[in-house]
């Protein structure tokens, strides 16, 4: 049994005047932050808030890597040459890198973001450049993706550490795989629901799957949307259940340089 | 009388398809390298590339901010908040870090380039963001400026280490600027006077100004620029003539992480 | 006295993922949308969205042209030469005239947006600039800007048509300048005032000034935002309000090609 | 047989600083100008000093429409929704018909780009949101498209007319198709060869395919590159070549409307 887990968000996903889910919000519910690099969203200045009231926090940060899509907002698959790949990759993390110092963080993880993510969970040639990107930039960030997926296991090959997510909001097929979003029971929306299953991963390692089964899913995280405020209460309810039935709710990376002393997000 | 000056130049200014100046050409003459952050120009693997040729010359690096005016080069004043200013240089010196690390190399100093350059000469609140974005990345980079420009004391008195440096093809009036580039004579133009004019500024610290009179100039470094077939020639001549006369060309952040033993650019 | 008067609102300004304003809710309350044209706000999609939205109502619809920034939403001024700004301008109507074309409806107007309204007020070089661009384009075209500035006199000089605004909820000064926005007092946020105010203007052609005289202002149009739901709500008890006094809301460019019988938009 | 066959190059694909090409020398050699519509290539000022250039010499028109993705020069396949696609479509032509207006001419055909070009071959989802936006922003639009290829039957059922290419420097299989670019013999180099080649092509009809057998292939129009001195030399023999055959190098749009008496481009 775990006695703790790390709740995970996609943050920084502002641009400009242009604003999308509430950072300081959310911020107060998870333990991890995955933070825009500016190519699918974020522009400096709102990377740069986000960052510190992360530090402030003591919240993990986490580089959330994009193709160059930001009218797409990263949702879309590109046939990027592998080189050019782990290119952008390295320039995002490195940007992050250098804001995370100048908020008095650092960045401990990186989570690829959106049509990036879901494309090297099958495509080896992305998949190594984003490897070999983060090993050339600092082979000491963590790479967090999808539990069960063949990244993960390739990533640890090349000597990565690797942090395996699950999707509190999403229904899974027998083989462990995420039902696809046009499917009916995609996604689950009742939070009960979700906190309950959230819950029984997190101390027994286990979650029905869509067709009544149950599967064994070993995640060290657990992904949360606040992208409208019934996302956040989502959030917020699973985050009270957890630590309810005693699973703490905390980063993976350890704590952040800034953690101040009773600060909201290490619970348990 | 100096035993060795700096020669820089701005490298790393192509994007995706377009090129622009020979890098590798420059490479061979220049001790610094200002290289491209995305900003004005340069793409990620362009940017990469060049860092990697930089990393193996030995050729010291530094980032060569700007503002965001991929279209205008760089070279349009824009009325920029001093907030957001910071963190978009903030970003960018941050970018190329991740770059060069991954490039076996490091960043050791910041030029800004373009109109952000003219900007700061004269306008407080920018140079002021300027500063504060390079202290809150990593307080040991160097400011590079124009010799004589009030930015460079305004950081020596943030606590920053500073470089000034001279313009080998531009003209000075009596007071130490640079002659306007509407102006006739601003721009010179003839490769042996040139190197003259910086062969005595590297050894007696004096440049002729354009009215006959002569003016001290302190300058640890010289620009030089690599954007036409005619301006590598004039660099290479004026490397040239420097050493000739005794003036080692040597960077001054003293030996990149990877110069290697007998490395073209650091001629003795 | 006038029977209708011009209403007009900033639309079209989300950008991909991100949105901005209640599109919907102002196409019902205003005779003439500025629709941004892609270089401050506005990706294709959604631009063609707002002008199919605009078509199906009645309302007018003029090109919002900007300078190209889309993080700084256009409201940075830049020291761009008068060429570039003139083809930056003639490429955002063209673009719009095809999408409105793709849509059902037409270009009628030109309203420059942010920094560029301003820098235009005053400066003459960038303000012939886009005027020559509208004569260029389409010199059908109506330039709208603030009623008095001398920009509109020289386009009529120029042989442009302009149509001069008044904003709903800005203060005047006894000059008939809007008080600048750092100034106590500048923005109005009364609804009721601030629809007494514009009832009288279109009445009387008058407006009280911020320090208590009566001001003469000849606008045909009057600007209201709709970027948050108390803007939304002021702007409809504004209408209600020129409604209830006997004023007609109509644009002015005339009928628009697609303007519905008993659309809502032309109220009588 | 053949009076006459257009010659079409891709133009206006430099970026701010940045050239791509020679513009005027490809304006004296071909007929159509495929002009860059500001999404892989083309700033405004850019592309209406292309614009104004080919309305001198009488140079028909054509909007060379792109994926949004100027970093990867438009040649990075994307997974775009086809609305989505489509309003980058009518954009790109509209921006490109307001600048041509401006400049005495008049966009008359659109040819897609790079990657758009190659998925639109086969992707119908994809072309048929292109025919749709040519359609939508103005339906006498002629589409260009690979001579042979299933777009274009597809475009006629829809209502447009097509014009079919051949590339001169490609070989073609047996099928009709372009031997892809990584196998041997895909490029021909030879401008003799090529020249031969596109004589016969434009007299008989008939191409030799890379296994030796003798192609038909129907083509209205020969691209040609302009992207290096030998590929402008190399056009410049395949004009003179048609010319010496008796074969008129003309637009397949009919005269443009600024044609002048005894322009260079109209060979007879």
């Amino acid at each position: 049994m775990l006695h703790s887990i790390d709740l995970n968000s996609d943050l920084g996903e502002g641009y400009g005047a242009w604003t999308m889910g509430d950072d300081a919000a959310m911020l107060d519910i998870v333990s991890s932050a995955n933070v825009a690099c500016g190519f699918h969203a974020g522009d400096p200045a709102g990377i740069l808030a986000t960052l510190r009231q992360a530090a402030r926090r003591g919240v993990a940060v986490g580089a959330h890597v994009s193709y160059p899509d930001r009218v797409g907002f990263g949702r879309r698959a590109m046939q990027i040459d592998p080189d050019d790949l782990a290119a952008d990759v390295i320039y995002q993390i490195g940007a992050l890198q250098g804001m995370a110092r100048a908020a008095g963080t650092r960045v401990g993880y990186v989570k690829p973001h959106g049509a990036l993510y879901n494309t090297i969970a099958s495509d080896l040639r992305q998949g190594d450049a984003v490897i070999a990107a983060i090993r050339a930039v600092d082979p000491s960030l963590i790479l967090m993706g999808l539990a069960g997926a063949p990244i993960l296991s390739r990533a640890r090959e090349a000597g990565l550490a690797t942090v395996a997510e699950a999707f509190a909001d999403r229904a899974y097929t027998a083989q462990g795989t995420l039902v696809p979003r046009g499917q009916a029971g995609a996604v689950l929306r009742d939070p009960g629901t979700i906190a309950a299953r959230m819950v029984r991963l997190a101390t027994e390692g286990l979650v029905q799957a869509v067709d009544g089964s149950t599967l064994r899913l070993a995640a060290d995280s657990i992904c949360v949307h606040g992208d409208s405020p019934g996302a956040v209460r989502m959030a917020r309810e699973l985050r009270a259940a957890l630590v309810a039935a005693g699973i703490g709710v905390a980063s993976f990376t350890g704590p952040a340089p800034n953690r101040m002393p009773g600060g909201g997000s290490a619970a348990g």
